[in-house]
């Protein structure tokens, strides 16, 4: 802090022809900014000089200036104050705020939308990894020498559908990790699953016009997303094998499904209905976005195929991200799309944000290609299965006969539904959870009814504090 | 290079269970991603074995399993191959494809539009600052602290709006800046000023219904961003004074202007163009979107207040990016917003992405904070006026009488216009222009007409470079 103001002024050697300037302006920008509060006395002109060892005509000649600009005001010869007019002019009414709102604001962004983050959870919080075990030492390495080399080109803007190393990085890898016929050219590279969702909804919904297939229970996000584009949104159930296809009205243009891992519930989708679906697909004309957020963590010898794979009409979107095998942090995703659709979410990715972060992507690339991704993979999923297997043990040990776990073979997370007949407490049935206590499967089902019961994360959920939170949560549950 | 495949292979030590798996893995992810090619013969089994130390039987194995899967085929007992079918059953044929195209894609995206990244330009490269002199040892440091800082706490994802950290210190450097009157709270981090116009015409346009007038010449990303929300596009001229206000007809809803640089024309909007815009905001119930994309250079004394800092009534988005003070890569820019817009921009931003880069808005904090912005742009204030000088002294030389530079006082373009009654090689008067010389004014024109003229970018043109290539364009010119 510097002696004068309670905020330290850069200033430059005495003498400088820049001294003047610098303290207009950085007296100027406390003043707009609100460390300097309207009202508030202003040291003499002798203090700031003495202070900052600069002559007074100097510190003169800046109050002067903040004076002729109404930056400041002098009271009663007492002194100099800032000027109330910065914080009084400006805001308008709350009424006129509301009605420029509702005349400039279209609709559909005009009030709360479902969709935001979720949060909450406590101990047993959703969608977040653990990352204790991250091998920080090593991105730090990869991202230095990113750096390096960037500094060595010219400024530039990328491509928008990617580096080009990342998108092979990227392209081995989920032909390695999940099967996925991909090459490196099928591929965008996105801002996470949650952009990835977005450019899908711009490029394929027509507002008012397309009906898009979402799983209910489902994830809030996606919904936004494909809502936000002016979808007609048509919840679908989903029961043990996934989403009912059966269940599917013909008009629909867009199914959007988690095969791997259903979210919330946490299933897979049965290999009969990945057939049933694409099938569906096929004869409806209808395409499949594929939602593999957390597939990587897998607890069963081998996983199902991936729809993508099964797929040979060109009809399914596979998205993935690093926010659950990385860090959410990050930002990148990646969308593995067909050959017709594949330019024009590119020219809606350049529409958006020109492209993701270079040296992010930079940086994955190298993690990926030097096999830093699949073993971290490999090491957090021993991890993750210790901890998922203590909260089956918590569970049956503090639930049994309250909740059943749901059968599931992936991810992060487990759901388990109200055993028929045992009593619950009313919180379990609510939309709006107790932020300190597991999400309710209720949160994710937009319409009434569907099982009672409560979603799991033991992402950063350590092992030996699963069994304390369950018996905590047992004592809640009790009332 | 391995000895017999052309990549190479990850496995663990011999006898890890493990070794199958990844061996079968590796090759599968080899055929699904093209490293190993349809109809490409293997080596042997034997071959493989020696070469990686393994056992005859693993390998024998992992080949059983591909060619199980189908991934493999034996040919006439000559030995193994890549089956072909992979290639073969997945691609839809052409005119399938179009037709997928044709019914799934939203209009608006189905064809290209205009509005890719500029690029080309040569020496004279456009919106691209030079990055030899950045700070990259600063740059990594910081990195690094904040990767130190980030890993210390659990993953999660971040507020929409942005950091704290860098919500307070971007409002401290565009109050300091640009004098614009900005709290923390009033801005939202975006993914660049790219994604600031897209948010911006997310929440602003009413598809089919919302009139939004654009500079002509004007900066055609963001009119891509404003067109593919469905926004009705009116082009509004520009003279030396900024757009044309007299000329803005009654039913607009949104401005889009570069007042401090327009874009292309780099000249300054006058003082009596802002305060007449921010009155026909008013009376015509409008709002103004001021695009700032590279005003921290500039080379007067003082520049004119900003229109955000001239608005009393609540109507001006003031966006900034740090894509020409740092660098394009970043993907860093902002957005200060009026009261009544904020929650649904942060609503659209959490729908898009959920959140930009939270390692760049950490870094970019702490850059800010510690001074490191505002020394950058001092520096680089110096370079780029050397570089300007070059080019006005060089266009007198070498294009006297045949181009003149239109005035400006800021950011890292000139444009100058034929003389009237100069001859012109047609390339000068094409849209699509040569990459290798200086954009074409008409590059910029969404209609005919419009003085013809070049755009010089000397973001990356080194002083002593200027000359030589003005040279030879006034060469081409001639030829």
């Amino acid at each position: 802090m510097d002696p004068v103001f309670a905020f330290p002024l850069h200033l430059p050697g005495p003498g400088s022809r820049q001294l003047l300037r610098a303290l207009h302006g950085q007296l100027r920008a406390a003043i707009l900014d609100g460390r300097l509060r309207p009202g508030q006395r202003l040291p003499s002109s002798r203090a700031v000089a003495q202070a900052y060892a600069i002559s007074r005509n100097t510190a003169v000649a800046v109050y002067d200036l903040l004076l002729s600009e109404g930056y400041l005001r002098t009271r009663r010869a007492s002194g100099v104050y800032v000027a109330d007019e910065q914080a009084a002019a400006a805001p308008a009414g709350e009424s006129e705020r509301a009605a420029l709102a509702q005349r400039h604001l279209a609709a559909r962004w005009r009030d709360a939308i479902d969709g935001t983050a979720i949060v909450g959870g406590g101990v047993f919080r959703l969608g977040v990894p653990e990352l204790s075990l991250f091998p920080f030492d090593v991105w730090r390495r990869l991202g230095a020498r990113a750096l390096r080399q960037f500094a060595r080109l010219p400024a530039d803007y990328a491509p928008a559908q990617g580096r080009e190393a990342l998108l092979h990085a990227v392209a081995q890898h989920v032909a390695f990790a999940r099967a996925v016929a991909c090459r490196a050219d099928d591929l965008v590279i996105t801002s996470g699953a949650q952009q990835a969702f977005d450019l899908l909804a711009r490029v394929l919904v027509t507002p008012g016009r397309t009906a898009v297939a979402v799983e209910e229970p489902g994830y809030p996000p996606l919904r936004t997303a494909f809502a936000a584009a002016g979808a007609t949104l048509v919840p679908v159930g989903v029961d043990g094998e996934g989403l009912q296809v059966e269940l599917l009205p013909r008009d629909l243009r867009v199914i959007c499904v988690t095969p791997s891992h259903q979210f919330p519930l946490a299933c897979a989708m049965s290999a009969r209905r990945r057939a049933e679906l694409l099938q569906f697909a096929r004869s409806r004309d209808a395409v499949v976005i594929e939602d593999d957020y957390d597939g990587e963590f897998r607890y069963a010898e081998r996983p199902l195929d991936a729809l993508q794979t099964l797929d040979r009409g060109e009809r399914v979107f596979y998205v993935g991200t690093f926010s659950k095998s990385l860090f959410p942090g990050l930002r990148l995703g990646y969308v593995v799309a067909p050959a017709w659709a594949r330019a024009a979410l590119i020219r809606a990715k350049q529409a958006s944000d020109s492209h993701s972060d270079v040296l992010a992507q930079d940086t994955l690339a190298a993690f990926i290609a030097e096999g830093h991704l699949a073993r971290h993979v490999r090491r957090m999923q021993a991890v993750y299965a210790q901890r998922r297997v203590a909260l089956l043990h918590g569970l049956q040990r503090q639930f049994g006969g309250l909740l059943e776990p749901l059968p599931s073979l992936a991810g992060l997370h487990l759901a388990a539904g109200v055993v028929a007949g045992a009593a619950v407490p009313a919180w379990v049935t609510r939309a709006d959870g107790d932020p300190a206590r597991p999400a309710t499967l209720r949160r994710f089902q937009s319409e009434d009814g569907g099982r009672a019961g409560l979603v799991f994360g033991f992402g950063v959920a350590d092992a030996a504090a699963i069994g304390p939170a369950l018996a905590q949560l047992r004592h809640a549950w009790n009332g």
